[in-house]
């Protein structure tokens, strides 16, 4: 059993009737209901509550991520509200050994940029078709993934991505206007699993796309830690005579 | 002073009217045309003569390797002919610490596949459009080169490229019929550094664009050797006593 | 059920007192027998047979590599003996997906040559105690594997180790000598997973040790492939209008 | 002409006898001193002055970080008082194009763990003979340095070292009681070149040495910016029609 924890910030959701109707219960919600299975089981968290009112610290804990094999952050809006000791539990988590999946416009959360040690920006605009391309197929991500896929509507992300070059790049994206953009990226963080994924502007019925909630699932299995540590420190060490 | 070799096949300036209207003394000539300069001095290499006799060895020596400071290499038609001894002796200098440059069809060189240790293969059609996006603008060989580049018509190459991950990837092509590609990719080989471009179909005017001419000259300065050995060979070895 | 192929030169167990004593049926069989289990099913092949004479191909066949996940390649003195042909079969079946473990003194072969597009020299000398550090801890290939392992008898293999970097660099060795190697290593090519292991001299009970079994298990798991291909071609191609 | 600014918390300097007599005016004036020459220009800031008493921002501002090429850091004791916004400042001057030195324990600086994007974790015991090896001797940084090179006294940082694997590795060090170290490593942040470099105790006159020195000098030129911007952030984009 695959345990994973759905962040999202719920606010498009309470204040765009846009977005209401498409993900009428919040992204958090439908990507829940994809995950769930005999082999995934799926917590949900938000930053947000249906009045948008804050949740303290997000509703995450200790015990939660200690309990966490993959986190997936989805948020847009409220990245500077998330508490700064809510970023430094998540980071210590995942370097101990906590998977990691970024959706989107958590290309700009605060855990991203300090996963990654840069600024992380893009360039974008709205309301293009994209094609996503397969570029790595014997990926574990990409089993079942068609050389490419076509999504009828999507945020416009365009390169620069102000990224570390990704240990791994599994998809690259293009547009009815013709930009690129590295849109599947895999980085190791310590003993954790970082994944980046594209796809998901708020107003867009993206993760209903059996195509995408294939590679999330893909991905959330990919993530699941295999080693994991309770803490990581310097140590004043001695070893044994060679 | 950067001594520059340049090698073509010259294959289809000599069979083709619509590749000799574009380039009428060969690839290598143009090439060496707007290379030549105060900074960079360029001798030519053909496979063949302009009445399609085989060169003994494509005119490489030993002598002439050790006098390169950069091997620039195009090919297409004529891969197979190539003879092994020339593909080992350019092999042996670039592990040593000579640069080379791939362009185009050269993907498919015995030479580019042995430095890869990869098959090399891609997706291909005639005649698009083609868009080669800027995506790590601090690289040298990216000096003075815009966000994007548009080529009015150039042979589209598709992913999946089955080379090894670059150890940096500079520039990403899309076209109007959106398929992506790897299009700068640079690799180290031991001492030397490889740089894959892929713009340069024979039948375009590619090499007159000043932007083209502009990312290959920035090559030939980025891969400069500024480390060069005589031998590479396993050494029986002691070292002093710590 | 994982299908490997040990692949042995099978020279020294015939001529050399000191090795038979070690391995007396061949360091394929001795592979053989800690890896065969409910998991994992071996079958040998060697280069030459007890009497040292030329199997033809190595006893190695299109279908035998079709039918095998992982190849693990032990040589030394025979790699010159190796026809070309087997070498393009195997080089062909790794790129398409089967996985391939090369061990010790197969950093010299061609077919690990082949893969790495370079010379793969190093530095040599016998006879010292070695100590291997695990610094990637979080790799399934390090599953079980402590801080560092030693070995008390090992060849040493020294810096510069002239392959590529390394995708995935899992431990580094140090000798009582104090020279250093990078002495697991991990490559991508295309569909298929190369790994580099260093411990292994013919001479000393390295595979007799449960720490370098392990690795080798835990390798073998790892390069199992979930993705293969029947050909790796370039393809004339169409993609649909986005 | 390149612009050096060389930071040191200066602590160890002024209250420990040990330190003092090895470094009476700081580390960082040993550093400016023997870098300073007509290629280069070193200008430095302490964290503390002579009476232990903290400088406001380090006395670092923005007008000295757009005048400086390549910022080299020093601390250990006194990481946790430099003021989080000078972090930040040298973090975006990074990012824009200036290069970074960490030397010895700046490996737990804020800054460089902001860049890492880990919690940069090692072992460490005092006093041991270090080697230092030399594993990619064509790399710029390592011009004119040997095979290996012995720090006769150096502090023991053993692996794992929780960093994201570097882009290049330059050395790895192993001491006489046979621990090992990837002790010099680069990684690029957006436009800008990460190096740290493990030597330098302060206690121990290593940045006396002449390799080290050279090491430090080759890395100042290296990391010299090419190319530099004056922001980085997300931008609303529209590019031509292809």
């Amino acid at each position: 059993m695959i345990k994973v924890t759905v962040f999202n910030e719920f606010i498009h959701e309470n204040e765009d009737e846009r977005t209401k109707a498409v993900y009428p219960d919040g992204i958090h919600m439908t990507i829940k209901r994809f995950l769930d299975s005999d082999e995934i089981i799926v917590r949900t968290v938000t930053e947000y509550n249906e009045k948008l009112e804050l949740i303290p610290n997000c509703g995450i804990t200790e015990e939660l991520l200690e309990d966490t094999d993959v986190l997936i952050w989805w948020g847009h809006a409220g990245h500077k509200n998330v508490p700064d000791e809510v970023v430094e539990m998540c980071h210590k988590h995942i370097l101990q050994g906590m998977g990691a999946i970024f959706l989107h416009s958590a290309h700009y959360s605060k855990l991203f940029k300090k996963l990654m040690g840069t600024n992380c920006s893009l360039k974008w605009r709205d309301g293009e078709k994209e094609r996503l391309w397969n570029i790595k197929p014997s990926h574990p991500i990409m089993k079942d993934v068609p050389d490419y896929i076509d999504l009828p509507q999507e945020e416009m992300y365009g390169e620069q991505f102000t990224i570390p070059d990704p240990d791994e790049l599994l998809m690259i994206g293009t547009y009815s206007s013709h930009e690129v953009f590295r849109s599947a990226c895999l980085w190791q963080r310590v003993n954790g699993k970082v994944f980046y994924f594209q796809p998901g502007h708020e107003a867009y019925p993206t993760y209903y796309m059996p195509e995408i909630r294939n590679i999330i699932s893909n991905a959330v299995r990919y993530l699941k830690p295999t080693y994991r540590v309770s803490e990581l420190k310097c140590e004043h060490y001695f070893s044994e005579k060679l």
